[in-house]
């Protein structure tokens, strides 16, 4: 593509980080935004220029409930450019779009799967989409030709492309993104009046399991309004279960109530055994050691270094909160085969594991 | 205490580890077992060893549900020892012990705060309890010898002692363990049925929520058990802020039915904010940085080590899945004052951020 040939609509998070992934392969975008701060943020951060050239692909990136509007608005202003959009939701806008646009074939929706608790450009990142899956939603009226320009972008910019239906992606995003946000934000929600001396006896369970409650609560409220239909059947399923385990915990001598328990924990592990694991592969039963470190900087370099020399692969790592001591608790998990030549050596090198 | 002093009885995970950190303190315990199978490698861990002396303190660590039963036998067999237990959930316990034993003064409930997703000896570590909470929880009628006890010994490990009730207690962990536990099976639960090709959008938060979804199911079927009469409120409370929502997204045109899903999340962030941080403090505003580095040996330790040479403290590390692509993104978090200066030599040292 041409270096005029992309103009990015909305200069928040979203579009600000699109803007620099695109300069940072020399594609200088063209920016545009009702906020003149905003605007002129995004440029002083690289993020492209202010033009009025004609693109061959406008990329609206406004929060989700303008987004129908405004890309209706931008098909109209440049009636020789492809239109997509990056809201996190897709039928309630392709349907808005195909019923009110003239020439539907150029508009095609799509979603980065991106993100990051705070917004604005400001927030920007040029690496957001790295390695993200961009979902590409084409209506029946989508043209090829749109649908190509969608996914040479992802790709330019080191995004995943996948192509699916706006109905198919909304019910995705229903069961691995929305109910979770939901479930997350009703289980903190639950803090709010538990006792201090409760609330320091918190573990890393707590922590992972509520950790998403802290995003925007007025972004997500447009996320979420836009896939009520997908999201109310996943939540009256999750109320039955949450409902069931209610009862049986109410009256825990009745029969059958235990079973009904151990088989909610039961389902949980063989649905938690379905997301896939890293590298999109399934999950290996990696094997985790626990590296203490202190809490000053260095140490933890000095560990992965040392496990780098030895030639072994760590495929993933948590540093543990230790409250109340000045030191780390570094998780490694590694596969199996090199757990034990693993332990060995760092056992032998004064590291202290067990 | 002297090296005969403390005897351990259930060679599980947490008896293993017990004894694996009290013989790094030059200690040997007193270990026992009704498996000779767990027993012998237990004692082939190094974590004691089998003897028949009279122990000063003895430390049960049998599942949750033969916990009372064993302590009352251990009372009676050592008429002069303390008698202590690691059961996650306290007050049942202590109902128990205090209506059947004779000799109450001398028993003590406890709670290390620390545990595995996989349980047996051979899941032991000596670090298991290093820096983590371990609650004791004296009825009316424990000593203040009982107390002293267990407070010594999880100081000479390096766990930290916190005295409250076993009601208290029991609120607590219903809250911050109990609790989530469930919410994050019954969200797992969900992914059962979901589509593969659903599933391959998972991103890091939902892994983050489901996470402990993947715990042991029999073992948390009696934790849960034992503490049913403060869990039912909380999976009531729960229930109705799910119904809620599960209301307004069905009738999502309804007055007042945003205002309720708005005021969920708002709740949910107030919620997260009262999680004590690291180091027992509150939670800092940690600026992150991501990196991206190639997923090879050692590239994540290059990474650290540079940024320890510039003498910034990590306070917290992700590694964070990459489906598709054989790259990492690691993701730094420091005080902000460092932010600025570590992004600036990262870059200037050709490391791919923002």
């Amino acid at each position: 593509m041409n270096q005029d040939a992309i103009k990015i609509v909305g200069t928040g998070l979203i579009g600000t980080s699109l803007g620099l992934a695109l300069a940072k392969k020399g594609n200088v975008a063209q920016l545009s935004d009702s906020s003149k701060a905003n605007l002129r943020l995004a440029i002083e951060y690289g993020a492209g220029e202010e033009q009025h050239l004609d693109p061959k692909l406008v990329v609206v990136c406004v929060p989700p409930d303008l987004t129908a509007e405004v890309v209706i608005e931008q098909l109209s202003l440049h009636p020789n450019a492809i239109v997509t959009d990056v809201a996190s939701v897709k039928s309630e806008i392709q349907t808005a779009v195909l019923s009110q646009a003239k020439d539907s074939a150029r508009y095609i929706g799509s979603h980065p799967m991106a993100g990051r608790e705070k917004g604005g450009p400001a927030s920007a990142r040029a690496d957001l989409f790295f390695a993200r899956p961009w979902v590409i939603t084409p209506s029946n009226s989508s043209s090829e030709a749109a649908v190509a320009m969608v996914r040479d972008l992802a790709i330019q910019i080191g995004a995943l492309p996948i192509v699916m239906s706006a109905e198919e992606h909304d019910k995705a995003v229903a069961l691995v993104s929305h109910l979770p946000q939901l479930v997350a934000s009703t289980l903190a929600a639950r803090l709010e009046s538990g006792e201090e001396s409760h609330l320091n006896l918190t573990g890393q369970g707590l922590r992972d399991t509520s950790r998403i409650a802290s995003s925007d609560p007025a972004l997500w409220l447009q996320i979420l309004s836009q896939n009520s239909s997908e999201i109310a059947p996943l939540l009256s399923e999750l109320r039955k279960d949450i409902e069931q385990l209610e009862k049986a915990f109410q009256n825990l001598s009745e029969t059958g109530s235990l079973a009904k328990i151990h088989s909610l924990l039961e389902r949980g592990t063989r649905g938690i055994s379905r997301i896939p694991g890293k590298h999109g592969g399934k999950l290996v039963g990696y094997q985790q050691l626990t590296v203490v470190i202190d809490d000053s900087p260095g140490s933890l370099a000095a560990l992965l270094t040392f496990i780098g020399e030895i030639g072994v692969n760590i495929e993933d790592l948590k540093l543990e909160h230790s409250p109340g001591a000045p030191i780390g608790l570094v998780e490694v998990f590694v596969v199996p085969e090199s757990a034990e030549k693993l332990a060995k050596q760092l056992t032998e090198n004064g590291w202290r594991i067990v």
